[in-house]
């Protein structure tokens, strides 16, 4: 190992911190996770970060000096100019985090690469589809995005561009989105959402089903559940992806109109349902593109899993991506 | 005058070809328009085009030599690799145009911008704007597009990038769209969508309204006559408007929403209902966008009118854009 030849990429999330030891060629050495430690407003959160990165280099015989730099993918509002996060609800971060700065005083003082967590699982995979122009969804607790273009991330004007969770759904459900709108995507098609719409959808469904069954009986629903229904053929819980899926193959096809990327990739949580998931999407998205659009951009399931996030915060390091936001 | 200091911008339209001359810093010299002649497979077009820009450069003696580039807007699929046209129907172009090799016919065989009309305009729009970020919406006889990421002109993976009026409407008109689909915008949205709505809307309107007689006695209905007519308050006219803005608020909001740009520039004919059409669309876009796109991204008409064609096609020449397609 030659000096500057060690990349380290996190994925921050709400339950546990994600780390990844790279090559700067991008083969991974060692993957760890930490707990995320939201207690106190989420004050331990950094430095545990730090500290954790300093003893694995110890465990691994390197020093802080080999570092070629540090990528991370934190939810919330991500500054890379500033070294900052905001509005990290779920980490117990109301207030601003400088970033940079504890990593400095922790020694650390390499370059950061910081991005919103969509946007980095995002840059993971499209570095895994050997692709410069990619769209991700990621249908979790909530839906994210992230736009690459040009082997870079979009960050928009004001670090906001991906926000696919929020395109207005048609369906009119009439849900609440957390940011305060109604009828976002992400109120249907996250994994809170399927469950939303399979409680409203069986109040006027007659037919047997057992998802209705279990709804009246109180049983716990997921997401998961209303999938593994579907392999069933239960009718309530086919209805309820068709309603989903359709706004998902619609939200595709709109992206696609705009972007016309290489390929739509969807992963998170419930991408977990597979090809059930991706074929409803493309034969909805095969009728509402654009011909040439339908043609040309490909959806797709992700393929890094959990991983996407700690690849593309290494990526973003390995290829230099702090200089996105110069640009933009 | 030095060596290669003008620069030649084209904008290709079905009836007129409109021309501007340009000194290298963008200062225009010189614009006229001849007809675009679209009979005989428009075999014209292209011979036209270059005989117009050689007597000019004569009259006002300049040589081509001192031509730094010739950049054009063309309606269709264009391919600034190929320095190609097709699918312009309108020109008369049902086959694969080679539009640089007739230019090299001609002696003006210098460095060649082609990208699609609406693409042309939005990259006009970003310069005046001084902006690098822009989303540009074209509402004419169809709905077109463009946009600028970093200065330069998205193209996407097949040269359909900014498809905007295939954005799927949530409307359910039910109208099929010159592509084959079904409700894209521009089958509410464009001057044709407009009529084509007050038409369905009049169909169940029991109030009183000039629109509604003028349809029942088989008057001539434009878009501009509806816009009058939301001036006078008249109901039908405050309807089909409201409808199409209704539409086109969603379509800013969910384009906002994935690329946050500086600004969604609107332009084309329907533009020219100015603030009637704008602040009915403002007020969805602000209920439908993100909170922080909504704070970050302008929705505001298009100021360069009928020149955002020759503008956007000089200043292709005079940025060098014609590297965005060797990036894409």
């Amino acid at each position: 190992m030659n000096e500057k030849d060690i990349v380290i990429g996190i994925d921050l999330g709400g339950t546990t911190t994600k780390f990844g030891m790279y090559t700067s060629e991008g083969t991974c050495l060692e993957t760890w996770t930490i707990p995320t430690d939201t207690n106190e407003a989420g004050k331990q959160i950094v430095p545990n970060m730090c500290k954790s990165i300093l003893s694995t280099l110890v465990d691994k015989n390197y020093t802080s000096k080999q570092l070629l730099g540090i990528g991370i993918g934190a939810p919330g509002v991500v500054s890379q100019e500033e070294g900052t996060v905001k509005n990290a609800f779920n980490l117990g971060w109301a207030k601003t985090q400088d970033i940079r700065k504890t990593f400095q005083q922790y020694d650390l003082d390499v370059p950061l690469y910081l991005t919103n967590d969509a946007n980095c699982a995002a840059y993971g995979e499209a570095s895994v589809s050997h692709a410069s122009n990619i769209v991700f969804i990621t249908l979790g607790t909530g839906v994210g995005g992230g736009v690459v273009i040009n082997n870079s991330i979009l960050t928009g004007t004001a670090n906001s561009a991906g926000e696919i969770g929020h395109l207005h759904s048609s369906l009119n459900y009439g849900f609440t989105c957390t940011c305060g709108n109604e009828n976002c995507l992400e109120t249907v098609a996250s994994a809170t959402g399927i469950v939303n719409v399979a409680y409203v959808e069986s109040k006027t469904f007659m037919e047997d089903s057992k998802l209705q069954k279990a709804i009246e009986n109180d049983e716990e629903i997921t997401a998961k559940l209303v999938f593994d229904l579907v392999k069933e053929n239960d009718k309530l819980a086919c209805k309820g992806v068709d309603v989903i899926t359709y706004d998902l193959g619609v939200a595709c096809a709109n992206i696609a109109n705009i972007v016309n990327p290489e390929s739509v990739i969807i992963g998170g949580g419930v991408s977990q349902a597979g090809n059930i998931l991706l074929h409803k999407i493309v034969s909805v998205f095969e009728k509402v593109a654009f011909p040439l659009v339908r043609q040309s951009t490909d959806i797709k399931l992700a393929t890094l899993g959990n991983d996407a996030g700690i690849t593309g915060a290494a990526q973003m390091v390995i290829q230099g991506e702090a200089k996105y936001d110069e640009n933009f």
